[in-house]
């Protein structure tokens, strides 16, 4: 017989997976209306945050009703306390997909990526939108090799950002229109990081070991803006 | 008499000042280094972030031992997890400070901020600076009227920010430095936004009354990178 403390706590998790779904979503979205400078795509994403906003109120409010009503220790706390900081990442991600669909509507009815970095722009936006439907099926699916397998992708992912740069330097004559592209890649890059962020967390509630969570945000950024050392 | 869930609580909140003070800290070495291009002042903010990190894991595990061993319930609970949200915003600072030396780094001997920009940048670290100490002041005050006056303090820091966008536009003729000052800016501008979300779980741990964490994010984040709609 199933405990209720597990039925509430997949309970919890079904919410997760669900708002993952809905993360995934708005990162397609936003990076087809940047592709196609389609404002009201874009306007949808924006207006639709609020609904991944409203779905880490919730997992947090179940996961504190789920300690102060059955004070679980060990393993159990430390998959509620999972959940949060999994609700957490999720919303962070939304807000980043909301900020690509913002600067696509701020450009609006111009494309908001430069020629030359359109191609690279595109895959960064598949490639984070693969990244965050992984998380959330390694999520839903407690597949701990589903999970390690996002680090990888991400490094791809880094890899492009990187190539963003690269043509930003060599292939732009517009500083305005490098301020645009940075901020758009940024913002891909660190959709990425909160993926392999999650495919940690399932990592770690799977095995039950967690790598260092500084090391682990560390070892996927990337922070400086490529060129000459 | 103290429970030994409060005192257990008071050490909690110490190591989170405690934590504040470091990070503080390295936001001002790390603009320091930015504005005198002196790489062993950046060197040593990157290689003191493990102790922030370190910082964060302790915070962690202790709220994690306070839940276990104290099964707090309503507000009790509600502090601890508290406790841990703070900890990651400032783990995120932390970060962030070191990202800015990094580019910092990556420049020397160069100065990785383009002339025109120069004033404002270092304008931008002051006040990031000065965002951080003050939120470790509210916090270790539980002081709510220094809390509630990050956000007034923040606009100035996103005023700013997009100030450095116009510069960018208008001033900058190379798009690699308007690469590297559009991730400088950003840092900044998001140091601000962990430290204003500090200020609101501060409010929040003193009055009971938390604003929406999404809206306090969204209403103080600038994503766009300014220019003509």
């Amino acid at each position: 017989m199933r405990t209720h403390f597990q039925q509430s706590l997949t309970e919890v998790s079904a919410l997760l997976v669900e708002m993952s779904h809905l993360v995934a979503q708005a990162v397609a979205e936003a990076s087809e209306a940047l592709r196609t400078a389609d404002g009201h795509r874009a306007e949808q994403v924006i207006s639709g945050d609020s609904r991944i906003d409203a779905f880490q109120a919730e997992v947090e409010e179940r996961a504190i009703e789920l300690l102060a009503r059955e004070s679980p220790v060990a393993r159990d706390l430390r998959m509620v306390v999972s959940a949060l900081q999994l609700a957490a990442s999720l919303e962070r991600a939304g807000d980043l997909a909301r900020h690509v669909a913002e600067l696509a509507r701020r450009r609006y009815p111009e494309l908001a990526v430069p020629a030359p970095a359109r191609a690279t722009v595109t895959e960064m936006g598949q490639l984070a939108h693969t990244l965050v439907s992984q998380a959330g099926q390694a999520l839903a699916d407690q597949d701990i090799e589903a999970a390690a397998r996002l680090a990888v992708l991400d490094d791809s992912l880094d890899a492009l950002h990187v190539k963003v740069f690269t043509i930003a330097r060599e292939e732009l004559t517009d500083p305005g229109q490098a301020v645009d592209l940075t901020l758009l890649s940024r913002y891909f890059e660190r959709i990425g990081d909160h993926a392999v962020s999650i495919g940690r967390r399932v990592e770690y509630l799977v095995s039950g070991t967690l790598h260092k969570q500084g090391a682990v945000e560390e070892s996927h950024e990337v922070t400086v803006g490529g060129g000459q050392p």
